[in-house]
């Protein structure tokens, strides 16, 4: 912990704070912003979000009654002064590490974390499931949903506001508006937003909202706040969210701790209907490195808290998203129907890139994947080449729109789906396991798992080929293993695997980036005298049924590995191979897969370790299923 | 075809109505109306919503160039005027049988279907994929999409409405507000849009929308297009969409056509935004049965044409979804926490049911599953047990929340899943394939799925029981098998499946209502010798490992039968063997699922058997896996 911060030092739990005076509030939050800079520059995370709320999680956590009042964050990777402000300030130093707190809110980590999330959009919903139990029991706590004006762009978002009003009449949302100046914005809901903050009304509001928020009587004579409602709506704009039923304050200057303290005060005793209530923020606030960047310091590695200066590393090999994006670029320079289409994730997904050399070809749509999906369904229903590049975990989103409206249609949507598999700090919400089982379902789909950078710029240029049915490929998060890409990456043949070593004791089945270490795994066991062997599948469907089933017929033993769930490409060898026929006399198959636990967050070698799918998991399955005593043997990894 | 539509006989295509004068237009949807009712009094099928549209489709097709110019319809239920117009006319007494038309939109069945649908909400992000593709192409077709009111409260037309400004500046949206007095109205989204229909601008503007239509210069000036938008909305309330970009036209008649066609040929003028018009139609409109029935005959069965009797033959048995509300109510009677939560499907989902005994206690959020699972996560969170009835297809569009809300955070939220496995005349749209796969892969799941209604209400007391962790249970449409249902079902132990009936030259395990057509399969296998070991698994998640184990152990041949696609169940069965080394020493295994393609609509029997999941083709596998010459037994099913 940072030195100087003699009156955070006092505060173990929010009810320190509810009896402070609004200088204390200050000096508490400049103590928590010192806290939390000096925290993440040695972890790294998330800063900027964090940094642009620390006023709104004081003036919160003195006004309300938490934990007996529910306050939920969404996304929550600005949830670090309210983690450090509910009991947590001692572990801030492992946010993110093994064993350490989340970056996100998380239930069981703590009974502040009403509802966990990582995912945006989510808290309204969620807020309302708080509110709706709190109604039939007849009990009387405040329900907060606290959302960034990012997620206002999901959809999720609008069916939860739009059952609002209807659900109860006592929910407050804060709206967390970010400085607009940070990125373009999204949407007519994001340049809605940005007018009223800009149009004027903010400006006068300042002076109103202290006026109003002081000297209102409580309850409010419903007379005096119609009146109120239609002056404000007029000056201000906020009929939007008015005409959907809520009750709109606002726009409020999100670092004026006594105004805030006050709205929060009035908007607490409402009880007729939500209110929402509009706090304008600045992203990186408080912290002038992260002021002056251009993001804000969103998410940032370790830093000098003094300079800013973050202790970033050159990548020996490029990254996965960076050799996507450059293939893409390649593809779409030959080919003009290519377009891309991210769901707010530019620079996540490459796709930033792509839009510098092909501005009008790239489509941001916002946090928007069931939009994305569609969309993208509709461009390639018109003879486009649509990409759409969305991480595997958010594709999820979007799950009943590739079913209805890609593969049903038979539609050419090509989906680059980055972050398959584990993926490190973010954790279980992030990891990407479930996209092989869910799209190898439908009829149709061609789905690839890159083993390497090569591999992967030889899909993309698969995909772009592929123009009659829909088809996916998947791969990790982090950077290449170094094989080299190319000038130009020849398509693969639909369905083909290949065979990188042959042995005869056991075959080893791979798709995705564990051929690393199913190499090594055999490099393991050839030194003990059993040669294995590796196949890469490259196809989770079709799959290469010619050359599993050779795999079958030639080997005692048969291991499939991928950085997937059950349910897989594992599952899909399996009912294939049954179906030939290829398991009635006997074979020792074994389906490496994610385990069936959601895991915490940690390097992302080590979580992959504990899942029994790095090469020392691959020997002992193989000897195991070989029955070769592993003691015997004198291993050594 | 029914006779007396002389002018109905003259239009091939909808090139032959654009010369039509507004007289001829009247008298072509009289006629178009006429023909639609008949055809579908022998068909059953979707009527009201049709019934609605007749004078919007004329006038569409009048307005517009189709086929050049693209015309989405939203869900597809409504487009049956549509597919009378556009050379379909000979086939629409085949419509939803085996073989004939799609109850949808579909792009294989026709040009004019530029997109197919049956989901709702997708229509204006597809409409955004042709404009993009358009204006990629610097191509000047319009492009229509025609969205009715219930689909607002989806988030996907949110996401989609909120992208179209700045995606394109010609779309026309037409947004079809069916007579608000149908049903009561969900959400803040809809109470808005009564407020415009109600609120005295609707008759002015009948008015007003003639004069505006038929004067106004083309292109029109912007200032004097400024003067009026500012007037309108004031006058109209039509900011919301103003606010996301839009240029709002209405509300209008939907059933006058001299105003649906000048104001549709003015919409088509616009190209520096898009045009949101805002028709209001009646549901069932012209066919007085129909406007006099509660439901506007939104789904019917066949009927008479004059007395509009439909030919509805009472069930001999309970329907599942019956049986499902009857046994929540039960387990509602005793334990006040329980609450249900749909997403518009009440009479679908059974929910009307418990709605009435427990009204209080019963959440409709309108067509918004994301926000339906999430909202049922914070119900859990906070102690309630919340039961979440959402059809198998549409639960696609909750998944990333039933992963990120409900799975990670192993809350007990209760799914109900309806209309799992194939659906009939519905097609493969509203086929409920994927969900064991899906939900399977998550840690944490339990996974049910009921053999017959009595089965079935025990997994309803199970679920109840289940306070610790995600539960689902799936069912499907129609009718329970007549076994009955006593007056307090036991729950089930979890993890735990039962054994029907012993044999010895083979076991076929059974997850769901193919038990039937197992047991039927077992007896046909009897008749030739081979006694059967038939066993019904009951869990998908977590299985019986120790049944299914010795299932594998004492028989030479083990086959799995499930209502779902590769990736689920069986799936499961052979990981688990695999994993526990019961396939080394061979095992003639088959998984028997649907197949690797979207099946279109026919009776579910006939699908079925399609599918290979019927006695007959499980008595094929049978003999085929054990080596016996189905010639040589005399098999008669």
């Amino acid at each position: 912990m940072v030195s100087n911060t003699p009156l955070l030092d006092t505060v173990t739990m929010p009810a320190d704070t509810r009896g402070m005076a609004l200088g204390q509030l200050r000096q508490l939050a400049d103590e928590v912003r010192a806290e939390m800079i000096d925290a993440v520059s040695t972890t790294g995370g998330h800063l900027g979000a964090g940094l642009g709320v620390v006023e709104l999680t004081v003036a919160l956590h003195h006004v309300f009654e938490t934990p007996r009042d529910i306050l939920i964050w969404d996304v929550g990777h600005q949830a670090y002064p309210h983690k450090i402000l509910t009991g947590r300030r001692d572990r801030m130093r492992t946010l993110r590490q093994g064993g350490g707190l989340s970056g996100f809110t998380k239930r069981a980590e703590s009974e502040y974390d009403a509802f966990g999330a990582a995912h945006a959009a989510t808290s309204i919903s969620a807020a309302l499931g708080f509110c709706a139990a709190r109604d039939q029991r007849g009990d009387n706590n405040k329900v907060i949903a606290v959302i960034g004006d990012g997620s206002m762009s999901a959809g999720m978002a609008y069916e939860a506001m739009n059952n609002a009003a209807e659900t109860t009449k006592q929910l407050i949302v804060v709206l967390n508006d970010n400085d607009m100046s940070i990125a373009p914005p999204v949407g007519g809901m994001s340049a809605y937003m940005a007018r009223l903050v800009s149009g004027g009304g903010y400006q006068s509001l300042r002076k109103l909202g202290k006026t109003m928020a002081g000297a209102l009587p409580k309850p409010l004579q419903e007379a005096a706040r119609k009146a109120e409602e239609f002056a404000r709506g007029m000056v201000t704009g906020g009929t939007f969210f008015e005409e959907l039923g809520f009750y709109y304050i606002g726009p409020i200057d999100g670092h004026d701790l006594e105004n805030l303290v006050q709205v929060l005060k009035n908007a607490k005793e409402f009880n007729d209907r939500p209110v929402l209530v509009h706090v304008v923020t600045q992203k990186g606030k408080g912290y002038a490195p992260a002021e002056n960047a251009a993001d804000k310091y969103h998410g940032v590695v370790k830093f000098d808290v003094v300079t800013g200066k973050q202790a970033k590393t050159p990548a020996a090999t490029p990254s996965y998203t960076k050799v996507f994006a450059t293939e893409l670029i390649k593809q779409a320079e030959r080919d003009d129907r290519i377009v891309a289409i991210t769901a707010a994730m530019p620079s996540g997904t490459g796709l930033d890139l792509f839009g510098q050399r092909f501005p009008d070809r790239t489509y941001d749509v916002g946090i928007a994947e069931q939009h994305a999906v569609t969309f993208a369904a509709g461009l390639a229903a018109d003879g486009m080449k649509p990409f759409a590049a969305i991480y595997s975990t958010f594709l999820q989103r979007g799950y009943d729109q590739v079913v209805h409206d890609v593969a049903i249609q038979g539609l050419p949507v090509r989906f680059a789906i980055d972050r398959a598999g584990l993926v490190g700090a973010d954790g279980p919400t992030h990891a990407g396991s479930f996209d092989i089982g869910f799209l190898g379902a439908l009829p149709g789909f061609v789905v690839m798992a890159a083993a390497d950078e090569n591999e992967l710029a030889r899909m993309v240029a698969t995909s772009a080929a592929i123009d009659d049915r829909p088809s996916a490929f998947r791969y990790p998060r982090g950077d290449g293993t170094g094989v080299g890409v190319p000038d130009f990456a020849e398509p693969l043949e639909i369905g083909k695997g290949r065979i990188l070593r042959e042995g005869n004791a056991l075959a080893i089945l791979s798709l995705g980036t564990r051929l690393a270490e199913t190499l090594h795994a055999a490099d393991i066991l050839a030194a003990h005298g059993l040669t294995a062997t590796v196949a890469d599948a490259r196809f989770a469907k079709p799959l290469d049924e010619e050359m599993i089933l050779r795999l079958a017929r030639e080997h005692e033993c048969l291991i499939t590995i991928e950085e997937g769930s059950v349910g897989g490409f594992g599952a899909f060898v399996l009912q294939m191979l049954a179906e030939r026929g290829a398991l009635d006399r006997g074979l020792k198959v074994r389906t490496l897969t994610l385990p069936d636990i959601f895991q915490d967050q940690d390097k992302p070698e080590i979580m992959y370790a504990q899942a029994h799918l790095d090469a020392e998991a691959i020997v002992r399955t193989a000897l195991k299923a070989l029955g070769v005593d592993q003691a015997t043997t004198n291993l050594r990894a």
